[in-house]
């Protein structure tokens, strides 16, 4: 049994989590780390876990809890990971950070978007992206991995195949993404009381949303040159799912069919990539529950642009599922052990 | 393994059966029946499923589905399973019928409420109503079930043990429930449309709801006299979930320990009836997509009445996951087997 | 034109209030009260009020507010206007409290349920409880009127007739109410954050919940004798509405007409208050964004109970509209000045 | 007094023209069509209207009509209004058609996007495109106005400005537009029931919505030459409300401010388009009920591109409040007579 230890466990991410933990029959959690609920019984915080988890909540010692886990997942703010990371824990124990601290390899651009001094840029060289698709090989080998943004991941899974392929020209990429509210966390904030969010829909973090960078940074690896885009986060009136629409001009001319092939042989062979069937749209609901992305491409042939589609769960593909995907590759686990909840609906 | 067949597997109870199906270890789905999506691949129907059921969908032919199937679920409207069960097929295998037509006793009554008359009633006898925490024994040896409705599975359960141990007075129970939209099936009805339900809750069927005999059967069972209440269905915007508050006049006097005593005396062992701590009420998102039913009581000093709550999903514990936990039984199998589902939050 | 001063203006009740005064042709709002934006511009709190409201957020200062208003409203927390108020006060302008400081008449009785000492109980007497369609001659004449509580107001409407005509037992009554979630207020707490209360149904405050005592009073002056009850409110996954519905045992005899009958004569003459034919059972979305409460009756022959509904928005007539009706009265205006808006559908 | 009939009163868009014109001092509604409910009271439809509208449903004769009403509003499918009008029809009343009959100058292109083949082409040249804002002084002059689509008005609105002043190139135009649930109208239809839509976010008719031609010749009117976009729009769980969120290049260099001088001057002295202070995204919950659109804008120097957004509620500025604006501008009363509402927020 993998031993795993979660600081930040009663977060909305940390509880996916514990949820998608508890049925992962090689792992046990042996931490559940909760500054705002120290010593509290975990199901008092999360009533679904009444009768399942027993344990109570510790705080965020990663030093201790390293010397009793095999892997930490860092379910935490920004900067969190970063300040308590050493090589002496690295040294006894793998750690899943869920957090953008280790996500971005260049310091500075960390810094400029986050408005953060990084306590522990040393362990940047040595991070791996987790984005399991694209980076699986590196995943395995990898003490410390920097597990992907909700964003970036459904952006970067529904972008890929035609950048990589120099189809289309990474800087005409304009990404239109909209999110569940769960992805604003379960802070305490109006913004995010239930009577502000029902019934309406806005943009934010307009030309500024700090996962930006993230995604320029996975699109350059995929089209080989630096890569400016538009990124427009939307906050919609629903718990979970993220929807990716993102537009693109064609570098070559190519049908419809031809760009679906690529997307084919790009994921087919991948068991939580979905190319939908031509006439699907994806939807957030079909895939809730579960670690599926489903993506989808429609050529405009009038303004000669493709419309790339991605829709997942942020709390699963985006967050713990993806961290349990990582933590699988990292053990020699097969890759879906635990993760094949079939989605739920309605 | 199981062979399972189901009619109406594209109703949305039987979209949560193949939910719960494709993650049973032992059963293996032999047909998707379905009149409006014959000869229609079943993902295209829900694309939750695609890449995991490849399945064409098939018409409701019971008794050529008799012959492939061990189990036959029908989650139909009412009358159909009645007026296909034949002794030939109960030979063959077995039947749990998701509708009304084999959960009231009383063939009279059945064609009161229901406006129907029974095409089978000679297999009401043997039908075994199976709410498996109270017919555990008598669903092992059925060979037809009648799995409960959703409103009387929830009300029973939160309302039976202090009837059974006659500490309140049968009739004096008030049942006022609360439901998520999916309970009104996949129908399309204006009043049933997103804009219809969103930012509205109403009452519905009131004295009149067809689930009010059946619950006062069941109650009777337990008061062991006859019991007639007041049952009133209201209609939530939410997808899922099911809500009961009653009421009941205490018989005797009792302090709230010890009617929380009888809960846990009635429930401790149950793996999917959960008493809450005293001071959390039952909300039916701590519940979702699992088999639970959670539930709690206060005593009302003051008017000498108990309020005792229940909240489950009512498409699991409900509708498909009760089915698959009378499957369970009937063929042996561990009770809880592909029924562990975490619940999921948010 | 009536000068108005709002205490507590950025809550929902307040910004409600200031929706509805904005088209009231005899009034003009002279002071937007708010302790937490204090000399912030009203319209930066709620972009609705942009290009209409250009005023600034002034502090709590009642006395400076006395001299240049003619009514104050005060949609404040509990004990802060009774705190606030006095006789200097009330002799230059009238006051509409939409806190429950002065609708319980008993002090000890406030006390217990609020867990507050009453800082002014001396003005008790004289407060004229604001529920119209009931009080109204006296709100003609008040200097200080407490506008009643949201579900006080359903409950109460939905069963006076019966119980004033003797018809029903005020100590049968048990109301189950369910509230949109404006009525927990603007407070930024984890329990009513958009993941929390969507998708989910719950109730609180179970044989607790403050608007008791305030329902019994009511309900007693009906009957014409003291009267305990049941209530259990209930959260909703909706922004705005009340639905109760509420059950009592019959005294004598009567048909479903003759009950019928009772509610057209109390309510046929009140233009707020809408008896709906037979059929059709309350719903909140009907009266949406109106004062109207819409009520309906059922009889169940079975059990002799009565199911009395009633739905209305918690933000008018359970509190901004029913103030405005209030002053409406106390300043000689037509009772329905700036209250005529058409349910806002869907 | 004005005399309106409606054609399609019981739709969505129909149904809030007589939640609007009940509140026109100037109108009287006196024919409600519709095919559906024919014979039926108009309150039995709708609820909301019970003791405010006593009406009957009559049929869909226009020719009849014509001679009870002064103005026509036909809010009805596509093809209906033009298969009805005539000259003489036209010759006794006005008429406003909330269908795409009359929207599109170009037949061909009106039958290639439509499927239909229009049986009125001959007042194509006559009708007037009714967005007030842009053709106020031709409104005033029209007999047939072809009201605006929800996404075109929302869209011109927003990206109007720049694309006139030669800004921005308009074959750079991508909108990524999201609409609440109302705008898919009152059928009954799987898709649009509460469950598929609710917890749910898609793209629909991507690369060939049928407002696309309509957004394409507007745009085209303001850029001075033929102008070919992408837009997407999406399906939001939500009743209300449009958000559209536009991008485009710059053709020349300017400062976030030069770009927010422009928009202030194109609308500052237009009560219904409200530029917000550069610190708001527009949302749509903040102009619900009323006929406000809040558009904003964004540069992002990185890119080189404008982020335009604008929200409105698609029943009202999207369909009937336009209408009704129409309709003040063809006979000569204030523009914002009966549409003064003070947006609802929660």
């Amino acid at each position: 049994m993998i031993k795993a230890g979660i600081i930040g466990s009663t977060g909305y991410a940390g509880s996916e989590l514990v949820r998608l933990l508890m049925g992962h029959k090689d792992v046990e959690i042996v931490w559940y780390g909760s500054k705002s609920y120290t010593d509290k019984k975990y199901y008092q915080v999360y009533q679904n876990m009444f009768r399942i988890v027993d344990n109570v909540c510790r705080d965020d010692n990663m030093e201790e809890l390293s010397r009793e886990a095999d892997v930490i997942f860092t379910a935490t703010p920004q900067g969190l990971c970063a300040s308590l990371v050493s090589e002496e824990i690295l040294s006894r124990c793998k750690i899943i950070d869920l957090s953008a601290d280790f996500r971005i390899k260049d310091v500075k651009t960390y810094e400029e978007w986050y408005h953060l001094k990084h306590p522990a840029a040393q362990y940047l060289p040595e991070a791996v992206y987790g984005l399991c698709e694209i980076n699986r090989e590196q995943v395995k080998q990898a003490r410390l991995v920097a597990n992907p943004g909700c964003y970036p991941t459904c952006s970067t899974l529904s972008i890929y195949p035609l950048l990589k392929e120099g189809l289309i020209d990474g800087n005409t990429v304009i990404i239109d993404a909209k999110s569940g509210t769960s992805g604003a966390g379960r802070g305490a904030k109006v913004d995010n009381l239930y009577c502000e969010v029902n019934e309406n829909i806005k943009a934010y973090g307009v030309a500024t949303h700090r996962h930006t960078p993230e995604i320029e940074e996975q699109l350059g690896y995929a089209a080989g040159y630096p890569v400016t885009i538009n990124f427009t986060p939307h906050l919609v009136p629903m718990n979970r799912g993220i929807l990716v629409t993102a537009y693109a001009s064609l570098k070559k001319q190519a049908t419809e069919e031809e760009i679906r092939d690529i997307y084919h042989h790009y994921y087919d062979k991948e068991q939580f990539v979905r190319v939908l069937d031509p006439e699907f749209c994806p939807q957030t609901k079909w895939v809730e529950g579960s670690n599926y992305v489903d993506v989808n491409v429609k050529l405009d042939p009038r303004t000669g642009r493709v419309i790339m589609m991605g829709a997942m769960d942020n709390l699963v593909k985006g967050a713990a599922g993806q961290a349990v995907q990582n933590m699988n590759l990292m053990f020699g686990l097969e890759e879906n052990t635990g993760l094949c909840q079939v989605p739920m609906f309605p």
